[in-house]
């Protein structure tokens, strides 16, 4: 059975060593997060999510969900009991408002414990994650009734929240979207209509479900612009706030899927279901996105996850496994056969996940700490360049990470040979887990049009600008470091490249926007590896400080030695981007539709 | 449901218009094999594969096998009858022998039906594929006698048969191998050990299993150089040579599955079975190597075959699907959205599926022509240039079209947003009987490493210096044809780049073979880039002609379209790759086992 132990040197090293997160300790908001309370929690985790997570997740693969004749659905063995322990353990309210209940915990700590929960068992991880995404969206849109009314239930995880968008017919064009809400005397709406792919929208874990519901009031404009969104508790509330009488809003069957088995993916029905309007009529979007943008990071750190947990049991399987002698002649003589690690293209596998999954853990908690800055910085120029920064990395943290992180888990189950295709060995579930991360939450290629169409240009490229000021100011800083010199040259040569992939498409994407379709994505790939370069140069620098310090910890040496990796053979990527980005969007569309 | 339709019109254009199959005509051995005939046979097999075997597809991948407790197997509801059609239809002995029954069909065109026969339903597929892989190492290694008793039957497909290679602590490696064979007085063998993953190892479609299995006679030398090859067949035949007393080898176990659940993947227990020697004594990987240079092309066309099947239904729905608007503005006014088609990087993922399996096409039956000539042709010098070229390339189509294919599905089911997460959608079970290619036959790092280390270098690289030379010529005599300049500078680029890596592999390679090891499967990737380059230079060429000759069918010009596709947006990944292979193995080998 496959195990995870949680990285915690390595995200500590990112946490204290290469961010500084103490900083936030100088706001207010942040004044009690300093770092041994957090790590604490973090510690803490580590042993839930090695413990108690990590070997629910076979379990929750191969029970899956089961819903039942009256549209109930039992949750997978442990799971309910586990959920009842994150609720005890006081992690539902980590990350939320103190005024309601919740710790008040900065986001970039709170993803480092969620990286742990999303590694051990992404099934489960879910049913949290959902509440937090729906907690958060009435804490930003909800009214003062409705935030006392709901959030204190939701941030003792005695509620569980979940977001509900997609439509048969609609998933990415939201403005297709056909549920209806029919506004009532007392203020109260009645929704009508089917929603598919809602994520928890069922199970037994908690006393009420408060589901968040886009839906179009009736003679509301069409499109994206007459959407509005609605809180729909599975029970109505009594006098007492307490869940009572039963709403209509159901299960109508679990959806049968690749992976996260554990999570019920639900069809839910809305008939004439009492609704609440979250803040104006027809702006419901607006809230939506900004939950969004958060999630889409989870997503991303979902990538980062699972790649992590897989490369966890590769490297393990690869130091166990006999097999075949090094090309180099025997290295384990008195055994009949060598350890499969001692071959380089194993090595490259394992590297290539490691590398990637190092860098990814530095990009996803820099992007959590510019959000937390974001709230409580004093300057305003700084809250505006984290503002900036988090729409241009949000996009590439989703996409990047999670169409990188399938290709390494992918690697990792492959390290484990024919056994890796065997469910007991438990790679294929990573594989299947990880793929719906390229999907939800905007479709991976949904993001590269969001980098390329929307961020880019925002402000006049203001965002890109500043951060390749920010790199050059860095590559100034640290230029003269010989030992660093690989990673100076990569992450400056990196830049150069994505510049000149920049300018290609702001020049030839303002005449035909097609021919930024036609590169969005491989320029999403080169953002992400250029932040990853800036990644691997920060971390590059705080290890060699260690070293030049005095520190005898192998983990810095390591680190450098991991970080060469990244730069040497996965930076050559970002030639073939850039070329396929310059030949434009007419080899794509010379295609009838016809002759697919 | 997906469906699948055999792409026939790209497979005659590649059999009889760019490959001129009908050469082997002139062939004693293949006088029989004209176009007509083997077309017949092509529509036939398509209609079968269409109609009976993908709608089982789904059925068998959610049904799966079932161990009874007697040992028994039961495969899914249809796949009995289904391969009572293909014995009827007389497809079990197209490529086999006259001799005993077989049609001799040349494997060009046979591995043309199994493209089918595996892209509609891969799992069905193997049972008469592990059939015709334990046939022909019967035909290639056996006694007359042996040949006799088991090729009529197994030819008629009344009898299947098996490959018993793996053990529980051995795959790769067969040096290791602890089955061992005692011999008996009446020249029989007495087989104790336990195989693992064995594919149809038993089931409810024959009256006889025909195990080929791999062991060690008592006090033959340790390592490779003493294993044996043994026919153990599940009934030992009586007097008559019919299926009678029970031999002790059985299944005890169905390992369950990422994939390809419609086929029975046994532990097979042998308690001292009755076998009999295959050959010589400690020489039984020879016959079974012969065997599986061709199982490795057939493992490659799976590679192909999945992402056809995958191209087809994500091109169907891509042209369906109503969501959002093009970015040059709509394109379907009347009615609430655009097909998805109209986007560029869904355009991307459908045009490098689409270029791929076109590419991967033709090189899989170049190579399959390769190997019928190699049988016949009159001309030694040509007979070795044909092994040459099968050295090199097998291990190229097993290892890139399974890697790339395994990308393109993946892309495909992309298309389907949440919907390819969906079991029901059937894309999800491509990818997922999709993986199981990259691992068995040898895993694909063991392909990269069979090329770089072995193939390579055989006869002092006369392989790749011959099919150089070939490419040359090629481009001399195409080179001033201005319409098709982009496919020639392509190829050219293409050998450029990969012979800067051959010398450098060459170079370094010797001083240290980590560093041939450490570049191995890019070095792979580029071998399989540049032939794809050379087969759509040679589809150029046809189609281009055709054009030239006034032919009206569109095929001809989307042909040069998609080639162009492959030309400009995949062919830079060979600068990658290069990049990659060029800083060496000092990237991997320095980092400590124990810190992985």
């Amino acid at each position: 059975m496959p195990s995870y132990n949680a990285p915690i040197r390595d995200q500590k090293f990112v946490l204290n060593e290469v961010l500084n997160v103490a900083q936030l300790t100088q706001y207010e908001k942040f004044a009690e997060a300093d770092t041994d309370t957090m790590e604490a929690i973090l510690e803490q985790s580590a042993k839930f999510t090695s413990e108690v997570l990590a070997p629910l997740n076979v379990v929750g693969d191969q029970e899956g969900c089961i819903r039942h004749d009256d549209g109930s659905v039992t949750t997978p063995t442990g799971f309910k009991e586990a959920y009842k322990q994150v609720v005890e353990n006081g992690m539902m309210g980590l990350a939320h408002s103190p005024e309601y209940g919740g710790m008040g915990m900065p986001g970039v700590w709170h993803i480092a414990a969620g990286e742990m929960q999303s590694a051990a068992n992404m099934a489960f991880a879910m049913y949290p994650g959902l509440t937090n995404g729906a907690t958060k969206a009435i804490e930003i849109g909800g009214s003062e009734e409705q935030k006392q009314t709901f959030l204190p239930k939701m941030i003792a995880g005695e509620w569980t929240g979940t977001m509900n968008l997609t439509e048969p017919h609609c998933g990415t064009d939201l403005g297709l979207l056909k549920t209806k809400a029919v506004p009532q005397a007392d203020g109260s709406y009645k929704i009508t209509g089917q929603k598919i792919f809602i994520s928890a929208g069922e199970h037994d874990m908690s006393d009420n479900i408060i589901h968040l519901c886009l839906a179009r009031i009736e003679g509301a404009p069409a499109g994206v612009k007459g959407i509005s969104l609605f809180i729909v508790p599975k029970f109505k509330l009594d006098e007492d706030g307490n869940p009572g009488e039963r709403n209509p809003v159901s299960c109508g069957a679990i959806e049968h899927k690749m992976g996260i088995h554990g999570n019920s993916t639900c069809v839910m029905n809305f008939d004439e279901a009492e609704g609440y309007l979250i803040g104006e009529e027809n702006k419901g979007l607006k809230v939506m996105f900004v939950m969004m943008n958060r999630a889409r990071l989870d997503v991303g750190m979902q990538g980062l996850a699972q790649s992590e947990v897989a490369y966890q049991n590769a490297a393990i399987y690869a130091k166990d496994r006999i097999q075949g002698r090094a090309l180099t002649g025997p290295k384990n003589e008195d055994g009949p056969a060598d350890p499969i690690i001692v071959h380089p293209d194993v090595r490259r596998m394992l590297l290539e996940t490691k590398a990637f999954n190092e860098g990814a853990r530095a990009l996803v908690y820099w992007a959590a700490l510019l959000e937390d800055l974001e709230h409580v910085h004093e300057d305003e120029a700084f809250r505006q360049k984290c503002d900036d920064y988090l729409g241009l990395l949000t996009p590439v943290i989703k996409g990047y990470l999670t169409d990188k992180g399938m290709q390494t888990t992918i690697d990792c189950q492959q390290i484990f040979g024919g056994h890796g295709f065997i469910e007991e060995w438990g790679m294929s579930q990573f594989v299947r887990d990880m793929r719906i991360a390229l999907i939800y939450e905007g479709a991976n290629g949904i993001q590269a049009l969001d980098l390329v169409g929307r961020k880019l240009a925002r402000h006049g490229g203001r965002a890109l600008m500043t951060l390749n000021g920010e790199i050059d100011a860095f590559l100034k800083e640290n230029g003269d470091n010989e030992n660093l010199s690989e990673f100076m040259t990569g992450l400056k040569d990196a830049k150069t490249k994505l510049t000149e992939a920049t300018m290609w498409l702001m020049q030839n994407g303002m005449t035909n926007p097609d021919n930024a379709g036609a590169g969005s994505v491989d320029y999403m790939h080169m953002m992400g590896l250029t932040s990853l370069a800036y990644m691997w140069g920060m971390m590059a620098v705080t290890a060699q400080k260690a070293i030049d310090g005095g520190s005898n910890e192998d983990f810095y040496p390591n680190k450098l030695i991991t970080g060469r990796y990244f730069v040497l053979r996965m930076l050559p990527m970002m030639d073939a981007h850039l070329a396929k980005i310059k030949t434009g969007a007419e080899p794509l569309m010379a295609l009838e539709a016809a002759a697919f």
